[in-house]
């Protein structure tokens, strides 16, 4: 039944469904990976699953551009959770395998850079290998046609592997960033520590349009977390931009900076308020810039039409 | 009664009541001249006076300052419509003076930079002695202490003078604005061609913080016509400013800015909302910015947090 | 000889004369009080003094307009030094007189805002006379037409009277700036804590001219002091402003915003660097804003220019 | 010899090779496939290669990260050319093949979204199988691995294939950007018609340090024509910009913006100025950016040192 079914980047093994199992609700769920981003996200939009959970950017990668179009211009969804995983791979190989005995390494295309400094001090004589998935990597090496494989030490029992390595990453504080995704609904309610998303197309032929949207945050005190360019498919030069940025579209400075944005650019879409997953304190608000403020200013504002204001 | 009297800087026959005398209703208003800004603002704060007529600015002497600090540290009063007025002056002579027999003109002072070059060009050996107000020169040239006057031709049957001259002004457009004070009221409904004039004070120690007020007007489209700094008596360096810009309270684009600014300064006054006397056409207004276009993202909002903002 | 006189707004016995003798070289000059803002400029313009000292704000009342509109628009003077006095009023009586016996004072109309509240305590019942300056009201005492004269107190011998009470100001910090302005010249070398003072005009029919005039000064973090508004001339909603901002303009971030507005303005009149006279240290300069962080990236630029940007 | 020697990336028969036809010079140089962005660049830092060619950003796909990456933070390289491609696919079979018979198709993953309505409504039963570049998929057609490959039609006959379908693409205006790129040097001239490219790395913890960055073009009138964020590696959140601009460092607009970039930023990075690639006319300039508004205002600046400023 779909109510009670995830569907995830697969394949089984993966930090993916690593941090997929970090959610609360995924003991009591259905966990389904799926070959392809937009394949996990489909399921959603059919109705088949309730929730779909796939990475959004990498801290040494970047953004997972598959994502980052789905969500802008794929089927509406809307975001309701995030999940931070620190990255560190395992080096995993059959057992009685010793580093000496490695010659070649696998795994997905995106673990290279992040491993690259390790395997040039550790095995600089090993061939590298893309595989389809750090999973998949594993799978080569079960079956013989790979020496070793990086992936999540969590993947090695999957495969009947050791981890002859730990704890393997080139850049410190490497994370991942994944999302879970559902249908559109109801925004849940402020955490106190919350981030909204959105997808914001600029003004045609307006030079200045990006500063003008930035102001538009930046007058009501609103921080930006994270902005991501994506072509919008009509010829280059022309962008759009995902936009993560403090706060809650419940809280007035966030909603009024989203409507100033509704009303200035030809398009913006909402992509969901939801609790941030990072424990830093937020930024302090700037003064004049809490919900009092703006309620403040209301009362204030209704006042003067009636000539009142100054009481 | 109170109701049917305005008071106006005085005396009776000055650009003030010929100003005040272009209002529709002033025919059937008991007009009381006093003498000073405070003594008519007061008037109508103490309810003895419905409506008080005071100079503004002008475009040759700038700022009255009086008016400008009654307004925005006297007891709360509003601006209930606003006179322009093209300043020309006549010179006003007994009957039987000529040009050549004028040693000593006379009016208000603020007159003098206005037909200083007239002078130099038509009277250059005649003295100037500043007078009270100019009707208060045209009283003195009947009284025979001077030999001419500088004041609107209004005055010459007033004081039983005559025009030797008219129209005679340095500045082309020479012109002074005047407003009508109430005590705090209702705001009257919009016309289409409004402004709105407040009182703003910075906040303290922030350098920027003056950039950051005119932001709360330009990221909303709301264009200023006017600014003018007034010292607020706490020592050198702290300045309010006395703001008219487009628009009416009643609009969106102004009442957002208002309410900006009341979250980011210490102190905001609004002064009115009021008919342009200009009959130039208001700037066209920024795309994004029309009452509709705030509805229409207010109304996307509301979608959003249900999860309906895609429909 | 002029390069030895110093003309200033007079008459003597006024606070005028008491700033200008705080500067170290009045005391080597022949200082030459005059009837009027222009006719003080006037003789420096001519050649006849090297120097002449005016008000040009006072913390109560605000501009001397006079002072703004000479330097804005008349032929062109530089300012070399300012200097702040705390005004603070002595009532002058002639010897023998009671408060008691006060029925009239007088003094020049700025003076009434900064007493007003001390008569109101102290002599309910005077009626206030204005006299053409504070000297002149001393001088009205001195021959009986008045019984007090709001002064300073340095003006009571000069008349033959005595100071009956000391330091009366309504207002705390009351304190009125004057400048010593000359023919332009060479600007002086910087001292570490100075100011420069500008007038410019805003680009014609260009909403928003304001806020891009004030982004030449915030981007490269130089804080305005003062900003003041005055008619052009050229009719209603027409201004310049005179602007006075942190900083020399041997330093780079003041002369690049200078140079900034010089290409957006149709005019820019420079009107001079000078010490300040206030003794609180400046705004600490916003990081990358110094004369050295100019130099690091012209020479950065220099070596992008040839490839070697990165070295 | 490496000075006529250009590597690109690779194999031969793909779109880059295309592109890196286009420039009038590589029918005098020796051009070399490489298997990725790295190798190809690093030949050139290496001393191997006079030039580097490799596509940077595609309009449906969007950034080539591997490009951006190697550019921000690899050993420094500079771009001296651009060209622009329209992708168009070609359907390459081999001969007498029908559209029928295809059963599967391949091509590089990128290609994929390009031409999948294309599918869906021709050949919606194919099976896609990824290759590792459109040049390969080719091959692997031409050994009967596949029936039909996505590439450019100009691999036909490399391959001994057919072009079955010609012009394919989702996309209208599908286009790939591609840069010439070289070890750092002296900057060529620039045409009239240039784009400017850098990376910035925003200062820690400011919020708003992003508008401050686009200010520093808005307020010399520079137009930013791209923006890519890509992750600092320092952990989520960190994220560097790379930025193409209008005009040519030369300029004093674009000199100006990029020194007052590295006066705020902790690193800047200058990729290099050189000719657009587009046709379409630059955005005229805003008054007051040209380089003889700078001279002019550096002229006045002088001679206001020296007391000329009104001259």
């Amino acid at each position: 039944m779909s109510a009670t079914r995830y569907t995830y980047l697969g394949p089984a093994g993966t930090f993916t469904e690593a941090a997929l199992r970090t959610l609360p609700e995924a003991g009591t769920r259905e966990l389904v990976p799926l070959a392809s981003v937009p394949a996990v996200l489909d399921a959603v939009r059919a109705g088949e699953a309730a929730g779909a959970f796939v990475p959004v950017e990498n801290s040494v990668e970047g953004a997972v551009t598959a994502t980052s179009d789905e969500l802008a211009t794929g089927k509406p969804l809307m975001i309701y959770r995030e999940v931070l995983l620190p990255i560190a791979f395992a080096l995993l190989v059959r057992p009685g395998t010793e580093l000496t005995d490695i010659k070649t390494v696998t795994s997905h295309p995106v673990a290279q850079p992040q491993v690259r400094r390790w395997l040039a001090a550790n095995l600089p004589d090993a061939r590298w290998e893309s595989a389809a998935s750090n999973a998949d990597g594993a799978r080569l090496v079960q079956e013989g046609r790979h020496d070793g494989a990086f992936a999540g030490a969590f993947a090695a029992p999957i495969y009947g592997l050791d981890v002859l390595v730990d704890d393997i990453h080139d850049a410190e504080n490497a994370t991942t960033r994944f999302v879970l995704v559902g249908r559109p609904g109801r925004v849940s309610s402020p955490t106190g520590a919350d981030k909204t998303s959105m997808v914001v197309w600029l003004p045609d032929d307006h030079p200045g349009a990006l500063l003008e949207l930035l102001q538009e945050f930046a007058v009501r005190g609103v921080n930006l977390m994270r902005i991501e360019s994506r072509p919008t498919g009509e010829g280059l030069g022309n962008y759009c931009f995902l936009i993560d940025c403090e706060g809650h579209l419940s809280e007035r400075r966030v909603s009024e900076a989203l409507m100033g944005l509704k009303r200035i650019c030809p398009q913006v879409r909402f992509l969901g308020s939801y609790p941030r997953a990072d424990h830093s304190t937020p930024t302090p608000q700037r003064p004049g810039t809490r919900d009092e403020d703006f309620s403040t200013a209301s009362d204030w504002l209704s006042r003067c039409l009636d000539g009142r204001g100054e009481l």
